[in-house]
């Protein structure tokens, strides 16, 4: 296994984050899981912009330009020889003494690693999370941030309810997403997704269902569930149907026509 | 420098995280900030005691016990030898694949660090951050995880709005603490801070307040800054008046006579 760590590829053994990184002690950092298809980074501009949008928000200084990161993920699929796999690039602030205010001189780590992963489109029967909520009214739900909890939270309660998969409700007690993916629900043939005043994350995969696709945000509710025609999730590696919320069946039991109408689109 | 890290005491140049970490990836651990006065870690039981609860929620194994901890905290102090420092315990789930369900076997990782640090009782001019808001309807808001990043936020905010510290809102508009401070309002003589379930952390100092000193727990809205007397807000390593907030003066812009009671109070 290699890594890229600082600009460089390092032998995973050989690859260590210092204790004091704001990444470790803090959360203070941001990640992209990009999928790799056929030996190349599938959206990378749209990934490298979301990151860029994230770290301005968190004044955390991006440590290399576009043109560096592409050729460290070409080197990285090059040295694991990887066909299909999931790229993860994670920035954190770097170092910081005691504190929660930034050091102003943040030196930040950048770190990107790959694993063979395959594409998923198996069906999830999931549960609503009742042990946590998504905050709405944080700028880190609209952020793929290291502070990821909440969704391990969410995880935990629906493996041990049997699920596959956790859906979280916002504050206000509407669907904000799952735990990794973007939900969407088809209703009277539209195709609708919550949106990002809601606490969904704005995923890449889910942009392009509403570019390619048609989908509309739309606020919706747990009682909507039982009104879809078919329901799934996206990220960035997986297209699943979602079969069932709390042991009740959603649509046909398996994937609907929209879905595979997505299956069919070799651009998302 | 020297850290205590999974049993060892460990030169600092020496002592690395993986990059795998789930602290580093997720956010997925927890924290303790522990006052060390006269060379000995204060209220040391109420700490352990928090950390084996937000632990347990997380379904999180502590790799030590408690003699262990106390026996790595006293190495730690005799190597810093540090009369008067700020203890960090960081516990985090240690290495994991790709995904947020954590692995079944997971082996935590336990990091221990000191630097001095003196007990700070300086005046605070806060604002009320407009950012972000803490969210009371995840048990996150209860636990000292590494999610950090929403008291991160905040605190910029407050620099860049030219003030000392920043206070919390929840997601219903109402005060919970401070980015990293319990926050207390006498009114009518009377002690209150805002309760848990409204997204305040169960600081130990927090709780020394109550139980010795008579504070109760009162859902508190920023309407209620103008009715105050005085306002302080605490943590383990501070007892400070809180003066002004928004740039509007509480009681005489100085630490009141609560709070004076509070700093003679050598138990807490």
């Amino acid at each position: 296994m290699t890594v890229w760590l600082n600009g460089s590829l390092v032998a995973s053994g050989a690859a260590w984050i210092d204790p004091a990184d704001r990444g470790f002690t803090l959360g203070d950092g941001l990640f992209e899981t990009i999928r790799v298809k056929d030996g190349a980074p599938c959206h990378l501009p749209r990934h490298l912009d979301r990151l860029a949008a994230g770290a301005a928000l968190l004044h955390l200084p991006l440590p290399h330009d576009a043109a560096v990161l592409a050729a460290g993920m070409r080197a990285l699929v090059a040295a694991h020889d990887v066909a299909d796999g999931a790229l993860r690039l994670t920035l954190s602030r770097g170092t910081g003494a005691r504190g929660v205010l930034p050091p102003a001189d943040a030196r930040p780590t950048l770190l990107m690693t790959l694993v063979p992963a395959g594409h998923l489109t198996s069906p999830v029967h999931a549960v609503i999370a009742g042990c946590t909520r998504r905050n709405e009214h944080s700028p880190l739900s609209r952020l793929k941030s290291l502070n990821y909890l909440d969704s391990i939270l969410a995880r935990q309660e629906a493996a041990a309810r049997g699920g596959d998969e956790a859906l979280l409700l916002n504050g206000a007690g509407r669907l904000a997403e799952s735990s990794v993916a973007n939900l969407f629900l088809v209703i009277g043939g539209r195709i609708l997704t919550p949106p990002v005043s809601d606490g969904a994350l704005p995923g890449i995969r889910r942009a392009l269902v509403i570019d390619r696709h048609g989908a509309e945000e739309a606020p919706l509710g747990p009682d909507d569930l039982a009104r879809a025609e078919e329901a799934f999730l996206t990220n960035s590696l997986s297209l699943r149907p979602l079969v069932s919320v709390d042991g009740h069946p959603i649509g046909a039991g398996h994937g609907g026509p929209v879905l595979a109408t997505l299956l069919e689109d070799a651009e998302l």
